[in-house]
């Protein structure tokens, strides 16, 4: 099992999470590319920790929103959105090669990650994107996305993740950060759940039901409160279970 | 002999120049990376015009100053600015990739141009920035400039150039945009003056001086009015005189 | 009858529209904030202009979204979106106040413009900030819009508009400028919807029906290919129909 | 004595130092306008504490630079800076009026704050805005730098103030934060430095000789680690000495 966190993402003197203790446990690592969070600098910082340890780096993609941290909806125009997402890929590509590393996978965040779930010129867009980079790159998301389905159509790699602590609803999306309840924030009960999802494929939705989630890659956050105590947990826990952790491939 | 010419310095809704119409007389396309001017569709679509007619694709890296257009010289630190020297390279090495081409050189823009002639440190840093992307990519500067001493001290192929429409001080350097009669605005003097460095490598300096201009590649400007029609003055007066327009190797 | 237009819509280098012609027509001008267009300098130079023309001042505010030149739907919190036009009225006003005038109105630009004819939280987050500035700010918006209920809710004076050069759906909105017919462009022919709108109070949509409006003030662009011709022919019009053009109270 | 701090200096979702706790210590508050922090919802949040504490509200006017904090010297033009510094401080006008407050003065920040105590061009510019806005607004800065000369030729009231926790040197400017030993980090350490400073009107200098400071304020950190205790020492000290901490007039 892969284990994937968000980090590189502070911007000048702003810093946000504990990069170097996340990076001791997660075997993925999305680098923020400048257009939510993280300068050059970060970046080439967070990428040579990343290669250090022998860690993946994959491209965090965001639209253009270092006020709004990526996380509101920006209507873009598709085209637009296309050369942002190569923009940021690029820009990473060549900070992770000075690193002596590469960029492996890309992962749109936030608002866009979320939105590509079910905005098809949106997904169509980043997965265009994508391709037009490097058609070997796997891209991350939610299972089922319109997202995937476009990314399928253009022959790229798809790997479905799911989240340690985040809420999911009955259809399988997320519980968006403005309500209540949308993050977990207990080590055990998030280790427990993890490692319930990786056993059955199966996790508890917010009305009790429970869903499928088919999961390549699991989801751990680098900036909450308690990040890296709830990351060590989910590790140990899937250590303990007898998971290997590995990126995926 | 190369013509090269800043391009794609527009942002946004915003346009400078005639990018279509300079395409079709240089040789060698500077294009903006978003930090003094470019946005990644802007960059994209500039690319792919400049890759349908054969023109080579230049990164023209630059102080992070969208506000100055990076005419201001910043007092960033090194380390710094090679991080953002790498992003900007990657970025528009990965926005030429998709429209077909390839960056062929690089091309410190404005401030930071004429900052690295003299500023060792930072000219230090946008070399390293340069050989840590990849090695092979020429370096565009003043001939005698600290920036080049660092690039070839890297290993790297320098190539100077002249400026077609800038008046110059007796030291070589150019006379600042802040100045009256920085910037020369008659065609056929322009192309005269031109023709003259490139018959005898000498231009007249501000005092009335003659000094050695050693240039690979001629500067023209993309963006001040009537840049069209000198461009293609200076064009025009090099084949007449039977020079050959073509990218420097 | 008050004719308004958008100006002091530069950035840094880049120039649009010819605002000291436009000056010239209007009788009230929306400046820029920063937000879309609009550096410090430029806006202070367009606030001299009006001043000394006796052209009123009204805060032209926007979603934080240079790159999209404020055209973008962005998800903004609220409570986030009333600070932001709190900031962008009063960075005008000091620069007003320097320029020996004042803000006279304040007119939300673009996507924000069009959000709040049908947004609740935004356009009552919008109304908060005119408020919290000043309770004597009058608001221009379409007549109808949620945005004027909110912002008479709170006890703001609502002005409404019409556009001269926009096509208009049958439910009195703006179509989208993503949209083929968006925009008009013949002078006359816009002078003639001007002055049917003034003389009837109606517009004809583009499904041939024709719409209410109800305006004190007209919209005219600043921006477009021809804008000075357009409302010069307008403000022709609007004069030999025996308007007067003096801005609204 | 007034005690004055750096305070709202986040941006978006990434905070600096621990505005509430410091708020309970300073008389004055220095608030970030946007230029180098501050995003617009997180000046109004601390506006208002301000206010709920009768803490006094300055404007920290600063270079456009959020990527290096305001930390790096730029070239700007006079009259775009003068702009620049009008925008600021009016943007802050109005949420701290929104707050129930007002702007009681105008401290300039980081390498421009720095900067005007030598660079008269500058140093004009930011006492012309100043006037601009309101003649009334008293300014801070180190004495006897050529920003009070230029401040007071204006008729500004300026306000001298020392540094609690930076290294002068002999000539009673600042050590760089660059260099070793900027930064002095021992509460009691400082909290003696003050004490001795309001006593005797003296500091010692990096080289072990003694100067003046004349200062009618004392500038803690709020950002460096501990800076709430090092800013708590000062003051304990300062009452248990008897001064009495009062914003100045």
């Amino acid at each position: 099992m892969d284990v994937n966190a968000d980090l590189g993402e502070g911007f000048g003197v702003w810093e946000l999470g504990d990069d170097a203790a996340m990076l001791d446990i997660v075997t993925s690592a999305n680098l923020a590319c400048g257009f939510h969070a993280g300068d050059p600098a970060g970046m080439l910082r967070t990428a040579r920790a990343a290669a250090e340890r022998g860690v993946r780096i994959g491209a965090q993609v965001s639209y253009r929103d270092l006020a709004g941290f990526g996380r509101r909806f920006i209507d873009v125009a598709p085209a637009e959105l296309t050369a942002e997402v190569i923009y940021q890929i690029g820009a990473l590509q060549a900070l992770a090669h000075a690193a002596g590393s590469t960029v492996g996978y890309v992962k749109p965040h936030g608002a866009l990650y979320n939105t590509i779930v079910t905005h098809r010129d949106q997904a169509r867009a980043v997965a265009e994107a994508v391709r037009a980079v490097d058609p070997g790159l796997p891209v991350l998301n939610l299972a089922g996305s319109v997202f995937f389905e476009e990314a399928q159509r253009l022959g790229l790699r798809t790997v479905a993740e799911a989240f340690a602590d985040r809420a999911y609803r009955p259809d399988g999306t997320l519980v968006s950060r403005r309500e209540e309840g949308a993050v977990l924030d207990d080590p055990e009960q998030i280790a427990e759940r993890v490692a319930h999802m990786v056993r059955t494929g199966q996790v508890q939705a917010v009305d009790g039901s429970s869903i499928d989630v088919h999961a390549e890659s699991i989801c751990v956050h680098g900036d909450s409160p308690g990040a890296v105590t709830i990351a060590g947990a989910v590790r140990d826990r899937l250590l303990r279970d007898s998971a290997e952790l590995v990126a995926f491939v």
